[in-house]
């Protein structure tokens, strides 16, 4: 039997084959931007059976199982939203669930979803079936059987894909104890944190006060007006960066720039604190207020050297029935549409006018602002540390990240920029099973330069092209971010 | 000689051919959402010659031939546009018509309509000849000889094409008296109306208030405010449903979304009623009294089990010079560039809230909105009634029903959900010639998925993906419709 | 060993490379659109080296070497930016500066700028070498040789490409001087200077005021009013016309049209010029403004019969930083993102509505903008001159000249209307060896065409489509423009 996945999975003439198998097959990876829960590396959790490693946590796969009119009790294990199936125990529904999946997965024809499952299964499992509801049970019982393995572990996970450096998301005021614990205990993966201080930003979200509150605690310093926020974030940063913090995330969903001044900043900012009186704040004072708090913390990162990640458009938790039911992050998101270019342009002009721009990765979710955010990437590369491709045009993200998504952005970036300074690919997963989504993106990777050859659009330099490809599935980034 | 359009036609590989020979050619056709003339088809009608069946309202083709240089009259036979070549008769008018559009039709070079007019002259008229200046006559004495029979009239032309189901579009007050007599003379095709409630939601028209009295005097509610609306259309949606229908339709071309309350809506609507003093309706104001009466109108087709097709992004009526000639529908639309993806979502959540948002057909008309509309379909997929597919993102529409456009589509749906459960195509046509433009879509659909088998893409399951294909070109829209 | 450039370089079937040999190689060149600097044709100019002719000016290449982390001592020659390098004199920084480009050039996988390299290596250098460190000195050597050759000067490069007309950008206050002396002198290229009032429609711009005198001074018109400002406008465009003028020019970067009245326009404007109290314009002002002076400029270019070109969506100087070292058009631009359909429409419909709109070429950048442009092109066609395609989908703009950028054009051409009256391609450039690019675009179009035959989607009429191809390249744009 021919497996889903084989050795010439995506790669369509020998010299994509030649590329992928010397210089891209045998890389290890660093995940620069992910979700994984670091307690669970730390603690070094072991999985009960697929439903628990592969369903829990995934809205990707959540998305298309209610696409198939499956039961919200099927799809996430949520009891009680209808009165459906509500007597079968825990077990039984796990399996079930499994069920209802591997009949969504075989519809799932073209979806890179089905995908990342054989890939899953053939890298985890060296499994070649399809999964079907014929397979499932097969499927269902030699998984679960090598899940109680102790090479299963969440680390050993990461080391089957030969995971070498890992960052997570996290919040600054993380104590980052599970970070530091993994630092004590594993040496051969390096899991270090991000700064993602998506909380600050957002200060027209209701816990926006308390947040306040909880940072200054954390930070020890009382914070009163923008400085003291700016001490507090830096204090925190540093925390971060002793951590071995390199990289921070910001997610942009509506207006983040106006022309303002720290005056106009602090006078909204405290408004916002004040608790009495008018303290609702407008969509410019929001903007203006995170676009200040962007330049100070772009700053911070241009002074220590890390990178800032802007992932920009996406429209959040639209359906509030689910919301109430299953918080976010459950499959509800979308794509925005707004134009935001001019404030993009401001924002990163407001660093780069004292030279304090810091190594920056844009990321689009919306394609229609894919070509424009690339141009205007290109018009801050200059530098005078030798940076390659300093402002990063970024993987393609979330919804994009499937077989065409990534050619689009790897052919956006060929046509404006710089293919051979790209740093590749990252999961941005909650799933320790994830990692083989690196595969497929350096499948398509080299595919696309194998065509390149075969079109006879670039010289047969395979000594070029091939470090190439390793520079941009690893040693591009780790000398981006500085990874020692 | 070889055909225009021969077996191979859009079919690239033996998987593809195969499951098109197999599983689409002989599949009957149901065409949801067309504008067909119900009066043609319950009178029968026999057609003079080409240019009346084939140029005649066909603004597609108008277009064309615009931008080939020719005069109005040649384009759409209106006289005394321009002084030139009024003294020709009507007969010889309508042959320079179509010598006119022969000669145009050989420029239009990889265009949709250059393979929509051989498809129909060989599906129909078993022509194998390229329309050129030179084959002109003959083609046109062949076929003006065939629409003389009687299996040649609007009956016998569904019948060729094997049309099972047809949906035209219809207002609210239309009485459906050639719907109803169908019903009564046909018994092997099914003629349903659709209902297209446009003229209610355009408030800011210059008709609104006279439409509004129409709509009171049809259904017979005194129509004084809000509430009174609703009931009116009601009354009339469940006419329609009591005829056939299953489906209604929104063209949505600019703001159709406000978070709003009933009070508001109210006092709107009524000051458009009053028509003393100034009754002028802003662009917020029409936005939330659309939001408002579409929210509504939802709920109705929930209940009902109806589907909601919504047509975003249409801007119509480019040239006021042409339109005051021609009136609308003559080819002067063209596409918007509005961003609507807040609103949109609103709208859903708006009606899903309560959980009576019904199915719901999204189309995008610009393709910048396509992917960001496909994941906000992806939001609203959960039901309890197991309905594969429930939010459609639907088929490609208009200026994008070509080839390109509908793999666009098919990629985009592919990438984030579910092309399983897909609906399929539509004619959207005024012609009733245009049938093999299912037949144009069911080769793309075969090759694309014939393309991932051969890419080894997919195992090949032709059980299954047979299936599938049968599935997208019939059997999901009879059960998503519940077409009997 | 295999040339970069071959002869089959872009051509993947055997209709491609004949279509292409026979009907697209020898055909000459009219270049309607570009920046080249009329002096130097009319002086005749000799270059000293290629960093002079191939890296002077060209922000494309600029940004590519930014990319790779180059200071700007060796991307633009501009001193004292860093203290790095400084103490090398210049011959050696023309040398080091192209080595820097040897390595950056090898770098762009994919990117056009790779090809136009090559090309223009290949076809006025003879060299078939790829560009590297490794062959940096010996083409260096070999080009700087050549180009001391009289062949190699200015009008020199533009016979060897065949260029026969060639249009340049100029303003409305130039006293086309060069143009003049070039008529005189050279027999066997026409060039043509194009009417570009950017100054005019920049109303917010700060030197608006200082230009309106300029151009009064240089028309002998005394500037007060709107009515005052197009007499002026309308005798320099005469003196334009009188020499050789036949396209005008215009670079639309944020709103540019309202509805509006002359006395509303002629208030904006004097406030504008009083230069005492609030001379500060509005955007909504600025918009007013410009739409009105569009309007009537595009009438006068009716009444010429000129064509009006309309560039949409740059978002320049991006880098305010840059900006005040290096000044404009050096690399710190990029693609805005506003939507303008409703006011291209009504800026297109105010014109047509007194049957005045002249023949039309629309450009995006925003590729997002593609498809609604060329669906309202399609809206204006009409005319009763037998002007074919009289709105054009105009040619890959700047940063979508490329492979994809290139097809994507055509496809959408192809889709929504005729390309078989398209005007084809122009340079935009700035480099007098930037000619080649004509080449790349006609072995694409070729290519596209010759697939069309290959997958039997047209029949094999090689007499129409040869016709079609050298329509393309040349006899539409002799006719469209009316160059005699």
């Amino acid at each position: 039997m021919r497996s889903v996945i084989d050795d010439y999975f995506l790669l369509h003439s020998k010299s994509a084959l030649k590329l992928f198998n010397e210089h891209a097959a045998n890389i290890p990876i660093i995940d620069y931007h992910n979700h994984l829960n670091p307690q669970e590396i730390a603690e070094d959790k072991q999985y009960e059976n697929m439903t628990e490693v592969w369903l829990n946590g995934d809205h990707y796969k959540w998305r298309t199982m209610r696409a198939m009119g499956y039961s919200e009790e099927l799809v996430t294990g949520r009891r009680n939203v209808t009165a459906v199936d509500s007597f079968i125990d825990d077990e039984e529904l796990d399996y079930r669930r499994f069920l209802a999946f591997a009949d969504t997965v075989q519809n799932m024809v073209g979806n890179p979803i089905y995908y990342w499952t054989h890939l899953e299964l053939k890298r985890y499992f060296d499994i070649d079936e399809a999964l079907t509801p014929d397979t499932a049970d097969y499927i269902w019982d030699k998984c679960n059987a090598m899940l109680q393995k102790k090479e299963f572990s969440a680390q050993g996970l990461l080391r089957k894909q030969n995971v070498q450096v890992l960052c997570t998301t996290d919040d600054p005021v993380d104590d980052l104890v599970w970070h530091k614990k993994i630092a004590q205990d594993v040496d051969d993966i390096s899991v270090r944190p991000s700064f993602r201080p998506g909380n600050v930003l957002g200060i027209e979200s209701e816990g926006f006060n308390a947040y306040i509150e909880k940072l200054a605690e954390v930070s020890g310093v009382s914070i009163t007006d923008v400085d003291s926020l700016l001490a507090a974030l830096e204090k925190r940063l540093d925390y971060f960066v002793s951590n071995g913090c390199r990289v921070s995330d910001h997610s942009l969903e509506c207006d983040f720039f106006r022309d303002t001044d720290v005056a106009s900043v602090n006078q909204i900012f405290k408004k916002r604190l004040s608790e009495t009186g008018d303290t609702s704040i407008t969509l410019d004072e929001a903007a203006a207020f995170r676009g200040y708090i962007l330049v100070e913390l772009g700053k911070m990162y241009a002074e220590r050297e890390l990178a800032m990640q802007l992932h920009i458009g996406a429209l959040r938790n639209n359906s509030d029935r689910m919301f109430k039911l299953l918080g976010a992050d459950t499959g509800f998101d979308s794509i925005a549409d707004f134009n935001y270019m001019p404030q993009l342009a401001k924002l990163l002009n407001a660093m780069d006018l004292e030279d304090q721009l810091p190594r920056t990765i844009l990321y689009y979710l919306n394609p229609k602002d894919a070509m424009a955010m690339a141009t205007l990437a290109g018009c801050f590369q200059g530098n005078n540390k030798g940076i390659k491709g300093k402002i990063q045009f970024g993987s393609a993200w979330w919804f994009n990240d499937h077989k065409y998504g990534i050619e689009q952005q790897m052919q956006i970036l060929s046509d404006s920029g710089m293919i051979s300074t790209f740093i590749g690919m990252l999961t941005d997963s909650r799933s320790f099973l994830s990692f083989p989504r690196h595969e497929y993106f350096r499948r398509i990777l080299c595919d696309r330069i194998g065509t390149l050859l075969e079109n006879n659009e670039y010289p047969y330099d395979m000594t070029f092209l091939g470090d190439m490809i390793e520079n941009i599935c690893f040693n591009n980034a780790k000398d981006y971010f500085g990874f020692d």
